[in-house]
Order: structure tokens, then sequence, then C-alpha cells
């Protein structure tokens, strides 16, 4: 069957890195007008198209890019949070968002389950023993029958769920809804009760979308009521954490420590407090990136396109009041 | 039922750290008549000793002692690896020799899996960054589906293998007796056949105990035979590796890194290379020792000794001959 509409589509791409140029466009190419474009030049390109590939995931100014965008229908985000597409106005309008929900599952839990041990088994400190040629015997944590609570009930967050279930971590779940029974994350609580849920574990893990909801939920008083010996792992949003009461809970032994793929604002600027504390692992953003990611990518929304051009339902549309793509939903 | 005998036990100690004196040695004293030494005072200890516990498992000189303990019946070491013990001497007088497996187990099997995904998620260059302030995106290697080889059919190789195919890596195994379908490692294939075993691994894995059969398996041969993107990680004896070999091999780029807990020589001494290497992890041979560790070994050695006193069979005896505890035995 062949495409039955055509349309012009406009790649978003940084200039340079993971998030430069993607790689397989000759895929793209066939199947339309295809315009590559930086941040400067998106709303020039978007005036009379139809599609954007919004590979350039930590754009800030795209929203308001594609309010302006009057031709514009759909919007691809190559990422599984969209929050920083959803400004007002582009939940108000008639644009559909799909985002990448599916390509980071394994990868970021498999990057979750990494940290957790590396923490675990005090594996910073070991590098850091190495680096001084010291032999330093140390005794280490069991991570078995050890209690995680997993907040996200998204496709990540069950993945995560999974993995550390795999090796004997008791898991909870967080999410919008309770639920009693849950095959990936066992009881889940709603997030209001997060003080409660996070007191009982030794690893509180963050995997949500950023929301309205979820903004800054992990406070001062979310900290204060985590275990002493317990540790935060954030591969969500840097936002789902209020960034300098998670600084004091550290400075004041509240909790043990952190491990943070994310942050309020990316890069991470040379100058925060997080970089030197002892106890925390600063990662750039990486969890859900391994090898191949950006050809997979690639291939979700070529599928994507060719369902576009077919008229046939897309994948993956997120729910522009919710944030997210909401269960049973394709 | 009360003890029907009573014993003279002499505990080997080293001065200080994690195998400096026992804890909870009034469980040990309430069975006997109890001596605390270190190496120097061993051989005048066990003049008239029934009973050793060699709870210095690192002690080189003990074994010499065992053979001149004309009144010695039953050594414990406080290791999964005899090897230190069995001088041809020991091997062919009358001594028992128990070890402590099954203490190791599952904390050895989370330290290889945290040893394997700190290498896939290149987070020792995330840590060196990090120190540096340096925000560096790197894409890294999904576990699953990758291929492990687990050298070890004791129980520490079964629950590496249980627990890297608990998060989807595909295990085979490597001992000394060929088997088709294992239910912890696959299939196992027999030692002799490493090189033609490793050339599809990802991940070789040693946990083999060491015995004439096994010292310096992983020689330059084997390592050749590695694939260049594959990695080495010894939580078994440093024997089990020629280390010049290793160190010619990562130098080479014949393989693409170790994780090393083990040693020919303990400490590491700090002129070796191994510290340095880029894509090489140090670890003080820690692997198995997590919190508890030492009340745990006590509590199996104190069982075992109750079964002595009662004339009762021991647990984990060890098949001299061989090295290690035999499949079946108890």
């Amino acid at each position: 069957m062949s495409p039955t509409r055509s349309a012009t589509i406009v790649v978003l791409h940084a200039e340079s890195g993971g998030t430069g140029k993607p790689p397989a466009t000759d895929q793209i190419e066939a199947l339309g007008t295809v315009r590559y474009v930086t941040e400067d030049g998106l709303t020039d390109a978007l005036r009379d198209a139809d599609v954007l590939l919004a590979w350039d995931f930590r754009s800030q100014t795209a929203s308001a890019a594609i309010e302006r965008a009057e031709n514009l229908r759909w919007v691809h985000a190559a990422s599984a949070g969209v929050n920083h597409l959803l400004s007002a106005g582009v939940r108000a309008n008639d644009v559909v968002i799909t985002n990448s929900r599916g390509v980071f599952d394994e990868p970021m839990a498999e990057y979750v389950l990494a940290l957790v041990l590396a923490m675990a088994k005090d594996l910073p400190s070991t590098l850091r023993l190495q680096h001084e040629r010291r032999w330093h015997h140390r005794e280490s944590e069991t991570l078995g029958r050890s209690r995680a609570l997993v907040a996200g009930t998204g496709p990540i967050g069950r993945a995560i769920g999974r993995k550390l279930t795999a090796v004997g971590v008791r898991v909870t779940g967080l999410g919008r809804t309770a639920v009693d029974r849950d095959p990936d994350l066992g009881s889940i609580l709603p997030t209001e009760r997060l003080a409660e849920a996070a007191a009982d574990a030794d690893h509180v893990v963050l995997a949500a979308p950023l929301t309205d909801t979820t903004t800054g939920m992990v406070d001062a008083a979310a900290l204060a009521a985590m275990k002493p010996t317990a540790r935060l792992v954030n591969v969500g949003r840097g936002g789902l954490v209020v960034q300098d009461d998670l600084v004091a809970a550290l400075r004041a032994g509240e909790i043990a420590g952190a491990a943070l793929d994310v942050f309020a604002e990316e890069p991470l600027p040379p100058d925060s407090p997080l970089w030197t504390m002892p106890n925390v692992i600063v990662s750039p953003h990486m969890s859900g990136d391994v090898v191949g990611w950006r050809e997979e990518l690639v291939a979700l929304f070529v599928d994507n396109l060719t369902r576009y051009l077919d008229g046939r339902p897309l994948r993956n549309v997120v729910d522009k009041q919710h944030g997210y793509v909401r269960e049973g939903a394709r």
C-alpha cells in the first residue's frame, strides 16, 4: 500500500552530539519533503510544514514555535518525556503529540539497576581508592530483600520494577492512581502519599513524567521521610526534585546518597554543588541511550510517519492534559 | 543433647581488619577451650589442639603449621576457596578440611552483576568526568541478550548464573564436567574448552576454585580467543589468571576491560600496572563481604563445631584431592 498523503517534515536537531542530525534520514526523505533545522530556524521552517520531528529533545523554545505553526498537525518527540513541548498554547490547540515510549524502557531499567548496585557495593569509593593505589577492604550491602519505591507507572517505571524484582528487591509503585496488585510494581500508592511510601524504602527511584502533579514532588518533606540509609535515583526529569532541598538533605545526612541522571538545568552548571558532593553520582542524561538508540528512534518515527501518510492511527499519542501516553493507548 | 566430646580450638586471625579477631566469640568459647593466635603463634598453639578455625584466610603459612600439628583433626576455613590450605602434606594426612561454602553466594553474584553493569554503562568514565565537572553524553551498552561465560559450577558460580540470567543475559558454564542442560548455567563446557567457550562471550566471569586444573587457565591463548569487545570479571582467585598475559591483552586491545577483585598477590602491590590501566576496575577482595558476613561465618563454624562435638557429620567437607566440596556432599 503506497502512502496516500504527502507531507512536509521538519527535523529539529541540535548542532552536534547525540541530538545532532539523526542517522538513516534517507528513510524519512523517502516519505516526504524534509527540512533540517536547529532551534533558530524552527519558526520559519514550520510555516507551511505538516510534521515536526523534535529530535533535539532539549530545545526550550520549540513549544513557542509549535504554537505559531498554523499548518502543523503532528509533532513526534524523540524522547519519552514531552513536558518541554506542552506549553499552555500547545495543550489548547489541535496539534497531535506523540512520543518515543518503548525505546528507553529496558536500557533505563538496566541503568537504574547499575546505579543502585554501584551504590550498594560502594563502587565510587572503590574507584577513588584505586586512583590512589590504596587497597582498603570494606563491607558492602546486600541488594536482595531490600525495598524500592518506584515513582512512575508508565512503561519505564514498569521495566524498572520488573528489573529490580528480578534481582530480589521488593518493589512498591507510586502513581496517579492507587492499585492493589500490579504485575510489575506490586501495590501502587497515589503520588500524594509519597512521604509515607518513601519511609519504607531503601531505594527511591524516580521515573515519572514531569507534570503539574509531579513537579517538585521530592521536596524537603519527602526527603525527611526517607530513611537515613536510603538513596535516591532520578532518571525521570530534574524538575521532579527540589534540587536545593536535595542538596540540604544530603548535607544533613537525612539520606545516604543520590544518583542523578537528570537535572533542573542541563547540562548541570559547573558551579552546582552536586558535582562534588560525597555519595552523589552525576551522569549526563544518558540512562536510556544505548548503542543503536538513535536508529531505533528513527525507526519508530518512520513507522508513525507511514501511519500518518496512510491515515491510520498514530502510536504513542500523548494525552496533552495529562502529559503522557495513557494506559491502553496505542 | 549436650556435646559428648570436648575440644581445644585454635582461632587463627590477622592483627586487624576484616580477618582480625572474629565477632561473637562467646558462642565458640561456650563449646571448648579457645586460643586466639596470629600467624606467628600458630605452630605452638596447634601442638595439642583438635580444631583450627582459619579465620585469617589470607595466611600463607598455615598449611605448614597444619602439617606439623599431630593432634589436629579438623580445620574450618572462613572462606569458600581453600587452595591456600591444601599443601601436599595436608592433602596426604588425615585432617578434615571444611569451608564456608554458601555464605558468599548471593553477595558475590550481586557484586558480579554490579561490575558487569558498571562496565556496560561506563560508570567509571562517568565518575571520572564528574570529578572534572564535565557533562559529556555517551552511549552505553545493553546487557539484555548479551552472553556470559561463567567459569565455576559450585554454588557461587551457580548464584552468578542465576543472577545474570534474571536480567536477561544468556549464560553458559565452564566446569570440570560437561553438562548439557544445567538449571543454573545452561550448558556447561569442560574447562579444557575455555578458549572456544570464551570466543562467544561478552562477559567472562571467573568463580572457579583454584586447583591444579584451573591455575593459570586464563592465559594468552584464552584472552586472544575473547572478543575485543568482551570483558573479564574475576571474583574467584587471582591465580586463575596469568596476570602478565592479562596486562598484555588489555594493552593490545585484545579485550575491552577487566574488573578484578582477586589477585595473585594480595594486597595488590602498589607498583602493579593494573591500578592505573584504563578499563580496569581493581577492588580489594571484597565481593562476598557484606554487612553481617562475619557473624554468618561464625554461625556456620559454631554449627559445624556442635556437629563435631556430637560426632555427627560435618557440613562442607572439602575433597582434598579436588580442592572443593563436591556436589552432593553435605
